[in-house]
């Protein structure tokens, strides 16, 4: 997420009460995760394993438990909990906005699109061209619609990332990690009915032109869908998933997160992805496999009995 | 689909630029897929495999992309892209009316039937008698809905269809089929929360009377379920399924598109059926197989490591 | 559920058209399912194997089919269907009550809590201070919600309980259950978008301090879950079921009704819990198992050919 302008570097540390080491003369121009800076981001680590990938990163100023050398030309803010103070400026910067009625006035929506009955759509929400949003959808803030768009009944388009921080000691054991990233679904995309499509954390979630969802069909924060997929009913990708395009989902196949699923892969329905697929095969199974091998190993199974009767015999 | 009035075949043609072979006086009284067909029907047809089975169904206008005999007593229409042509009759004989208001006034709601705030209802919807419709409902043009129905909140009827054509050659390469069926669900139906139940491509999907839904179902489009039926949460069921009467799904059944499952069967939690089941039985596994043979396999499974054992030790 | 007002049990008899045997001066005080009851409650029984549960519980006054010696102090109420005079019971005196706004003037909501737009809230509903409600949610009657909670778009709480009885004999097969309980979030617990809680059919469905729930998962009805609980997308959880703190269900993972997942369990992506779970283990598969007995059974699983092949050069 990008400010809408640049924050003095010695303001940030002033409000989330860190000591500032480095650069003091740095302007912050957007808050990221690690896997998500661009040069003149904040961004925060807290484990000393990923220190050295935070600091090498295009971050400009990091937010660290520790006082570590400042690499050049960067700016560090050390203080005891920088999961906090990282919240903590995504809650002023991009602060949540109570909705004064069901289509904010600063949402800007294409010609020849309609809009049905009892639709929500948030601030600063673009919506394209000749799109058709049928009733009951809800479109949180700062998401971007593209073009020729339809999206069917009790959709959600936007809601917060499932990202919390452990803190074992703490009665409320999970800290919610304030999502400032944003959906965005290009165009002549077609989504089902009762899908769920999380905002990303920092970045945006994306879904490629082209891609039809059937209904029920849940992605999570940050994942990017490629162009010309189709995904089956009741289908979960988890967060920060790759799919590339003509990626095809039967109906409730589950992909974990942070995985690639290659261009023009094929998962049978019901099938559990747990990490990353080579494209341009067809899979099947939890976990999932090429789908020829699970089928002979189903087929295999149903042969122990016969074998079990054979090692008797011997 | 029925048309709301006859309309002579030579309009039709002049409409989607057809050359017309065979009797020009026909009246086409409806438009419909090759399975759903009845006489006076336009029907399409593109693949020559197909030829044979759309010429003799009960269609009696035949959009077709090659010049062929024409069966006594019909009419060819012909043209390169009947799928196109097929859709642009249907848009326009079965055009999207948008909502004016969140319950339509062409909307027919029986006596004593509650209908709680924030529900859309759609045009030309029939509600019967005493039914309950929760909040944040949405009930799509065209829909039936017989007496004594419960239709938990931000459920959604009459979606359309998941049905596209691939153009492989396209930059947007799935071409949307035009839903014009209908959802019907007869007397003494529940269906839980958040459930979707999409519309027939041309045809209707219908759920039988007193079958229960729990909640997040989805049903396919033109998808028929008997009577007296019982589907546990986060079922899935493909298009054109027929479910006949009496028949349990427990919880997170998928089931497959085009396949029939017998009266009175019952399928496990959880179990993927990819294809017919006859009745009577109990299923469980993905693929579904009969419950107790399944159960042996999940046992014999276990013995493997025995088995090589023993295998070892001969 | 208990009643507003204690009610003597011979206006109970008379109401429902019993046969009234022992105490003809008790007052009821509420109606409970067996598993659920208190003294003062109504309860009922209409199979004999369970006659002996019902008449040694807590339950004072029980309605019952079949003349049996009435325990000391206790009331009998003795008619033909103990089910259907339950439910008659549950209607006469928690009757639904359609609302006549989408937010009920009887709704108490705390300070600092956010509606947005298109929320539904019932009646006698309950809201702590701090709670942030997106739009599109509906919010069944009774519902209970503390402080510091988040609910995303589209989710459904209190619907009622999947539970019917099965009539063999009549046209409609399903006689449903007056579900007369109600939902309980507590504090600092957050809900994803498009999820369903169900209310219990006479107790309370729990969701625990600090509990967070990714979007599209489904409660049923009366099930508690404990504090401090991750359950992410898709996930199922059956009626009566008891989950307690810190347990982990990974996506699409289902969980049926009437169990026990001990504190601190964790459950694989897609497996499927059919009984109660150890706490402080992970599991994974369908049926679920210990995680590590399983993943080596899908390792021993694809040796079966190999097996095959060594018992052939036996």
């Amino acid at each position: 997420m990008k400010f809408n302008a640049p924050i003095p570097v010695t303001e940030i540390a002033e409000y989330i009460g860190a000591e500032l080491e480095g650069n003091d003369q740095q302007m912050a121009t957007g808050i990221n995760e690690i896997h998500k800076v661009t040069p003149g981001d904040i961004s925060f680590v807290d484990f000393e394993k990923y220190y050295d990938k935070c600091l090498r990163s295009a971050a400009t100023i990091i937010i660290i438990n520790k006082k570590v050398d400042c690499p050049p030309g960067k700016t560090l803010l050390v203080l005891p909990d920088p999961f906090s103070a990282y919240v903590k400026i995504v809650k002023r910067f991009r602060p949540f906005e109570p909705a004064t009625k069901p289509i904010s006035d600063t949402a800007v929506i294409g010609k020849d699109t309609i809009i049905q009955p009892n639709v929500f759509i948030g601030n600063h929400v673009t919506i394209g061209e000749n799109c058709l949003i049928h009733p009951n959808v809800t479109i949180y803030d700062h998401t971007v619609i593209g073009n020729n768009v339809i999206i069917h009944a009790g959709t959600v388009i936007g809601a917060d990332a499932f990202y919390f921080k452990k803190r074992a000691d703490r009665e409320v054991m999970y800290d919610k990690m304030e999502s400032c990233g944003r959906v965005i679904i290009e165009d002549d995309v077609e989504i089902g009915a009762s899908c769920t499509i999380d905002k990303g954390v920092s970045g945006d979630t994306i879904i490629g032109r082209g891609t039809k969802f059937d209904n029920m069909i849940h992605i999570g924060h940050g994942t990017i869908i490629g162009r010309n997929c189709l995904f089956a009913a009741q289908v979960g990708v988890g967060g920060k998933a790759h799919i590339e395009d003509n990626v095809i989902l039967w109906g409730q196949v589950g992909v974990s997160k942070d995985l690639v699923i290659g261009k023009g892969a094929i998962v049978l329905a019901q099938s559990g992805v747990p990490g990353s697929l080579e494209g341009g095969k067809t899979y099947f199974g939890t976990p999932v496999d090429d789908a020829r091998v699970k089928m002979k190993e189903v087929a295999w199974l149903k042969r122990i009995p016969e074998i079990w009767e054979k090692l008797k015999n011997k």
